[in-house]
């Protein structure tokens, strides 16, 4: 059986002041990975922010980031007790996280383990009437400048 | 061939402006359905926030959400420059948008057409190390007790 691990336990509590506070009960501690110093720390908000984005992932992205002064995370570990949902999983991707580290395993609409293209998976609850290609060349082409600038 | 859509026309103005600031020309405007009024607008944000999250759809959702006290948001439709890529296309299912309309295809990073497992995918340029099942069975006690109770 493995050790007690300080961060998760963290993490927990935060759940559990999430439950506490009618918030799904989700954790997240991020971590410095070589000073082992927490740098952010939330639980989900999504209820009393009104924002169908505040997970607590996104949460301490944000926090850290802003702490940091960097959208880029590549030093830092994340801790949360659920596995993350496609969105997080997404936005821990970009913000380049070390290492996840998650408790419970979420076979209904965890993105780490489960999911594909989004809106087609029994784990999305909700798909937009989706209209693509509007003035797409437009819009191709604000990209195809934007990268042939940079480069 | 299709007739201008206002609404598109803002968004790839607000991408132009974000292109201009040095942010990834992304442009999202949400309306509300029913009396066509702009909720919110936003473009792509991640360099001047710091923010991996800050993309522009992220942005009009919490904005609107902020706006309109509701975390959900039935009744807006949400005009994107470009394919949303899965943080986004998740978030837009959390908030129960009723219809997307986006203008370029995103073969390279989309979450609407394209995308799955999401860490598996070809469409992920970052996959953290992950390590699942830490204290697996306190984290998922935590989901169970908080539904269990909601019921």
């Amino acid at each position: 059986m493995q050790g007690e691990n300080k961060y998760m336990m963290r993490a927990i509590e935060l759940a559990r002041l999430a439950a506490a506070a009618g918030e799904i009960p989700v954790g997240a501690v991020l971590v410095d990975a070589a000073s082992g110093d927490i740098v952010a720390e939330a639980h989900n908000l999504t209820e009393r922010d009104h924002d169908a984005t505040a997970h607590a992932e996104v949460l301490v992205l944000r926090a850290a980031g802003a702490a940091l002064q960097a959208a880029r995370l590549p030093d830092c570990d994340l801790y949360v007790t659920l596995e993350p949902c496609p969105m997080c999983a997404a936005a821990i991707s970009f913000a380049r996280i070390r290492r996840l580290y998650f408790g419970a395993y979420d076979p209904k609409s965890g993105g780490v383990e489960n999911a594909a293209p989004f809106y087609a998976q029994p784990t999305c609850h909700h798909r937009p009437d989706v209209y693509g290609g509007l003035h797409e060349q437009d819009c191709a082409q604000l990209m195809k400048d934007f990268f042939k600038d940079k480069r």
